[in-house]
């Protein structure tokens, strides 16, 4: 597939540091098999205008939210009722409908700048929550990131009740296996199917949804596998009281307790820490999700993630919702967002949430990877910055702070050129033209909701 | 210049309702002569697809803000330390540079959707406070729209003092005319330079650069003149607390008391009213310009404009330090960033706010519109939708929560076309490659700063 294992770079940020008239190539495997700065452009180099740099890591992932894009915003409600809507289409949702969806985003993806995607998915069964003889679901996802040429962790969730004192509704059939044993047999079938580009971790959808004996079970069972754990946790302030409430502790609290808490642990959002919260995930040196472009959507407020690194935690990004997939904004609002809550301004360092948003988002799906160095994947992005936004700027803040989506022209993933003069170059089946691909496909979701 | 006097447009919003297959013209004066909705395209019509809709109002400018873009990001530092950089870049400024930057700062709002800028300035007179020959500076941005093509009003901002008990410091003599009469003599030498698309507004600056007496003296030629009048009033805390111990009022209090909240007048920011402040601009009719990319980039906090609007204000957008140049980012952010503060979505209508960011910031800036109408201003933009982002969504909330500026496609401006294809059509001196101009002014700038 590869048109060319060797790229020019102009200007190159390995995670680290910057380099000028760099020349990168990547080996059979997908991995960096030499950087040479300094250097000419050899002929078959692709030649990449711009800054080149690690490609953004989208940690937390609903491929099938992306359907509600536009359609939520007009007509009041609050977190609770754009969860109903989001229900509904998932209630609509076969492996063959939550495949081309799911292949339609991360292309969509890709063209944005990300290279790799943790799918946090709860879709397991048929909509009356039967099991499908194979897991279909789960197979559309491991096949739509195959199909786009995206790297994917999925994040395969353990979802057993519908709160702290319900059911699962009718809605929620399909996200349950039962019992955490159930689960982690589907999840070892999946195991098998790994690949040079997709892995298996594992997810607790959130304290709600399952019970203190439950998270440990699985934190046990992710050790044992040796592989990431995520979970939701403290996304709203109604979630910490109801937990304070019901079972005595912070969801954060809980999850230290149940052994959750570890440095191969994402928090996704921690938006709402009371108490020790922030010392918990930082002395356990874990990451948290930040989804900024989502909580600001859902009006969650703003994760102090400030707070959170100076306890010693880390942080990586998500476009969660997908109400925007850009990942330059969903980084740069980490630290807009906690301006006024702090009233100073530069809390972060630009190129530290760049390399949070790039390398430390893969490590935490389970991807090792120390840059764009030797022996690290080839997963890399050309981002055009002799444009009105950039006005010519090579430094991380102005590519933190004045890039846009858009500015990305160029997209390897595992040394496979996937994304080129801002075009896809097209996976199994041939070029896509995204627009009309995701505009087809939601259109057939929303038919069937009626 | 005009390559086309007739567009035709797959659909068209108005600025009230939407159309489909319709065909605009555009008489000598730059108004529109026809709107024939349900036809087809004749020969030399320009064929505009997407969503065609007014085009957006920039009502609240700084352009040398410009030159700060990525440049204030990564070393702490609070609202007061960012403005000690603008100072040095206002420093340096000289009409020459003040007319490249400003052309081409015009040029970049074109290119992302605003077809009329509020140029509120304050740099009158040369570094050391003389008084240049002419009014040079303000030439510099009359002839920086002409050149762009920009519809322009130029706040001409009255600014006599450093702060409530201080001086001007050396930084700030150049803003100042010394008195509001010879402020006015100036501006009116100005106001013999209007043509139909460049028009002169007044500014008070702020109730912190102007005592009562003053701003009640401007609010009395802005009458005489009819003219609008813009203020910045209660974008951060401390200025309303500065403003209570030193004159016993709110910001808002003291403007309504002078005199100059109006239905012509904008209060721009608006972001912490206190007591009645809501009320006064609501009962006024007034408008308040929010600015949250700039807002949001220096942690000014969030303006509060459903509540404006639910006391009878009005709303309109401006990219002020153009942090930022992206209106649909400009305009959801209003409705966004609200979100956390209610705990509720959905707060504003998206036609409505889509109004207020284009035909009310344009009423704002002293320019009649009804819309994309007959007799109007022949000022509209053409916003791709068949792509990911939007994925073929004409519908307005769809637009303003998912489209960004790099979808503007076309732009029209008093029946010129300025936009095409995404390339400037080409000012006075023909095309412009907006980003190496604005990276290599940019530069001038810096290098002069040293």
């Amino acid at each position: 597939m590869a048109e060319s294992r060797s790229w020019f770079c102009e200007t190159l940020w390995d995670g680290s540091s910057t380099m000028h008239n760099v020349c990168i190539t990547a080996d059979d495997l997908g991995a960096i098999s030499a950087v040479v700065p300094n250097t000419a452009a050899r002929p078959g180099d692709t030649v990449l205008r711009g800054i080149v740099m690690p490609g953004f890591a989208n940690a937390h992932s609903h491929a099938f939210h992306r359907a509600l894009r536009g359609r939520t915003q007009g007509h009041g409600g609050d977190f609770w009722s754009w969860r109903d809507h989001m229900y509904s289409v998932a209630a609509v949702l076969d492996p063959e409908l939550y495949q081309r969806l799911a292949a339609a985003v991360y292309r969509e993806m890709l063209l944005c700048g990300y290279t790799s995607v943790g799918e946090f998915n709860y879709l397991h069964h048929d909509p009356a929550g039967v099991a499908y003889a194979s897991p279909a679901m789960e197979e559309a996802i491991l096949n739509a990131a195959t199909e786009s040429g995206i790297r994917l962790t999925l994040l395969d969730t353990c979802y057993l009740r519908g709160g702290f004192d319900s059911e699962l509704t009718p809605n929620q059939l399909r996200f349950s296996d039962g019992s955490v044993e159930k689960w982690a047999a589907r999840v070892e079938l999946l195991r098998q199917q790994q690949s040079s580009s997709s892995k298996i971790g594992v997810a607790a959808h959130s304290i709600r949804a399952l019970d203190a004996s439950e998270i440990a079970e699985i934190a046990l069972i992710a050790e044992e596998w040796n592989c990431v754990r995520h979970v939701h946790a403290s996304e709203i302030v109604d979630e910490v009281h109801a937990a304070v409430d019901h079972v005595g502790r912070t969801p954060i609290e809980l999850l230290a307790d149940t052994g959750f808490l570890a440095d191969n642990a994402t928090i996704v959002h921690g938006t709402h820490p009371m108490g020790h919260d922030i010392d918990l995930v930082g002395w356990a040196g874990a990451t948290v999700c930040v989804c900024r472009t989502t909580e600001r959507d859902l009006g969650d407020g703003v994760t102090p993630a400030h707070s959170y690194v100076e306890a010693g935690a880390h942080l990586s990004i998500g476009s969660d919702s997908h109400a925007v997939i850009d990942p330059f904004e969903e980084t740069r609002a980490i630290e807009l967002d906690q301006r006024p809550m702090v009233n100073k301004r530069g809390l972060h360092d630009p190129a530290q949430l760049m390399h949070d948003a790039t390398l430390n988002g893969l490590r935490s799906l389970g991807w090792a990877s120390d840059g764009l160095v030797v022996g690290s994947p080839a997963d890399f992005i050309a981002v055009d910055v002799d444009n009105h936004r950039v006005g010519g700027q090579r430094d991380l803040a102005s590519v933190a702070f004045a890039a846009v989506a858009s500015d990305v022209h160029h997209v390897v993933v595992g040394g496979e050129n996937r994304v080129s003069n801002r075009q896809l170059v097209g996976g199994l089946n041939g070029p896509v033209d995204v627009g009309s691909d995701i505009a087809s496909v939601i259109a057939e979701i929303w038919k069937r909701v009626g």
